[in-house]
């Protein structure tokens, strides 16, 4: 069985950088298989790249080496991490990117990355996704224990979370994504959502970046109208805003950050 | 040898969509080698997406399984499918997409996709991409026989193709795609083409869209001046309009779905 | 251990192209691990693809089979290569587009690629990096010998470098690449740029496109303040502009091509 090493970045596809990462991995451990999550994070998005890694991270299998790479502060003082879970180990900075995606496994251990020996020879003060995590993710796949690392740490960056409040019957919860068919994704989770004890096929209220809209809460894109607003449980377990085959958040005009209230009965 | 799966979706490549349905076949089939055909189908675009998996799926080897996702009915009624041809099986929403390519190789049966076992067990109503499909390609990858996934059914969805006439020396088709390179691609083939005798080098008269245009007839780009507008039979065999260096669909203006007319001496 | 093989197209994501080369190289190299390098070279820009190519080509394990396919003219009578090299092979057209990454490595033999027996048996006139290129390419990672490709040749095309100029204390060079973030990349290596003995820390005086810009010369980005131009070696050792956390190249107005001087003291 090939070791899987995943790569999340913001270096898009035009450039060679994440090429570069790709031949660093092969070179170290000649039989990683290379799977990309994305790499058109935008730039210097952590909270995006946090999504996206904690969104793909549960459906790769136990022993997967995810490297992810957002970095705005490659080259300075913060450190570089590699996070020990129940099921797999995260390479990256330490910058809170990888911490919503391990806190979902269960973290085990956060070592801080110092070993020069699983590092390349030369390390540019630039381009530490290609010089130290890549190397560092295909000896790990290749069966270096993590412990190896480095020093065993305690105080990592932890990312703030969004925190959702419900007051009487209202839950005011956030905007945490916007995909690219328009579909409106909170961070209301199901569990939060199902306290409101709202009925499938009701004109649910909402206010959204302050505007009202009224949006039916369905089970599936296809029992709305086409062209129609509705509220449904995504495919990550939050509650989204859908248009069936339109775009919801140039409906609505929302955006990521924007505030979502949800008026329960 | 490894097992090669396909993936064509209108998922894009900034959303984990694609990478869960990676993580998710890689958990079922350790050894899948998983492609990427495209994942820039345009959302809900069936048609599009059966045109792109039926030019690519020639090219790959006997026993590839292709997992197609164009699928703007998603948890509605319409069915799950495995079509399984003289030389691959293809696995996704019963509507038309996978239709051509499995044509063009020899329908042998076709499966409804039933069988709960293949699947994950929680299966979002939004994601049978990643919930059903995925897992049941795997599978499939891995050994499972077609025959398992269920009953077997003769009314599947069947796409309606555009038809191309010849009314004397005139030939009325239809611009099938436009590619990144502005080439035009009709869906006259070169065996069509050839009834109407048309001699290399001489310069052809058109209607596209309506509007007249004379085009040389050319066996390949480099014929052209720069700038110049041609025909040619492109690489997938079909007629198609290309400019030198430049994008023949911006000259001229045409769109997919716009009728072209060839008229013959 | 599987045999690399790389693809460099300017191809695009949303067409079938890369995906049938993919399929192909499979037929022929059923182990083949077939990594992108990126399919997102503007149509036709030779140059940029050599750069690209040159700039990941280092960081892939010997062996490495690269096969690119920036071509304006496919079709004509431009000739199709393999270069061995002292580290890997190299297939595409002979227009300049392989010439630096296999300059770096070290060109061993140049062949003229004609055996058809490498070949797909139809080949079209518009694809030949689906026909010719990738045929070839997968039966050289599964242990053909270069050789057999053609008869040797020395008078492939080389491409003209920019050349960088050093007058007293000024050296004039190039803007190379704009990379995905916004930094400018020129062709001054550090080495050269060590000959003009700046002070790490200094404000060093350039002109770019004609207009004066004083940059502060870092070691990383986020030695920059925020918005702050600074100038400093980039991954691949060329002196580079950045701005942190935002585009140098929008700043200054600068584009590919641009005359950039450095002021020594």
């Amino acid at each position: 069985m090939q070791p899987i090493v995943t790569l999340l970045t913001d270096f898009g596809l035009m450039d060679p950088f994440v090429a570069e990462m790709k031949g660093v991995i092969l070179s170290v451990c000649p039989d990683a298989n290379i799977i990309d999550i994305s790499h058109l994070v935008e730039k210097f998005d952590v909270r995006k790249g946090a999504f996206l890694l904690a969104a793909a991270n549960p459906y790769f299998p136990r022993g997967t080496v995810h490297v992810a790479v957002v970095d705005p502060g490659v080259g300075s003082e913060r450190r570089a991490i590699v996070i020990e879970t129940n099921k797999s180990l995260l390479v990256g900075p330490d910058n809170g990117l990888m911490i919503p995606a391990a806190t979902i496994d269960g973290i085990l251990h956060v070592y801080r990355l110092t070993n020069r020996s699983l590092m390349r020879n030369e390390i540019s003060s630039t381009f530490h996704g290609r010089d130290v995590f890549a190397p560092a993710a295909a000896h790990l796949a290749c069966g270096t224990a993590p412990r190896e690392c480095g020093a065993e740490i305690k105080d990592y960056v932890k990312p703030e979370f969004t925190q959702i409040t419900l007051k009487g019957r209202t839950v005011t919860c956030e905007v945490f994504h916007i995909d690219s068919f328009g579909n409106v994704i909170t961070n209301l989770s199901q569990v939060e959502l199902s306290k409101l004890n709202l009925k499938l096929g009701a004109k649910i209220p909402l206010a959204v970046g302050g505007r009202r809209v009224s949006a039916r809460l369905v089970q599936t894109y296809s029992d709305l109208n086409r062209g129609e607003i509705g509220i449904l449980t995504g495919s990550h377990g939050f509650l989204e805003l859908a248009c069936r085959e339109g775009s919801a958040a140039k409906r609505i005009r929302v955006r990521r950050g924007s505030v979502v209230r949800v008026y329960g009965e």
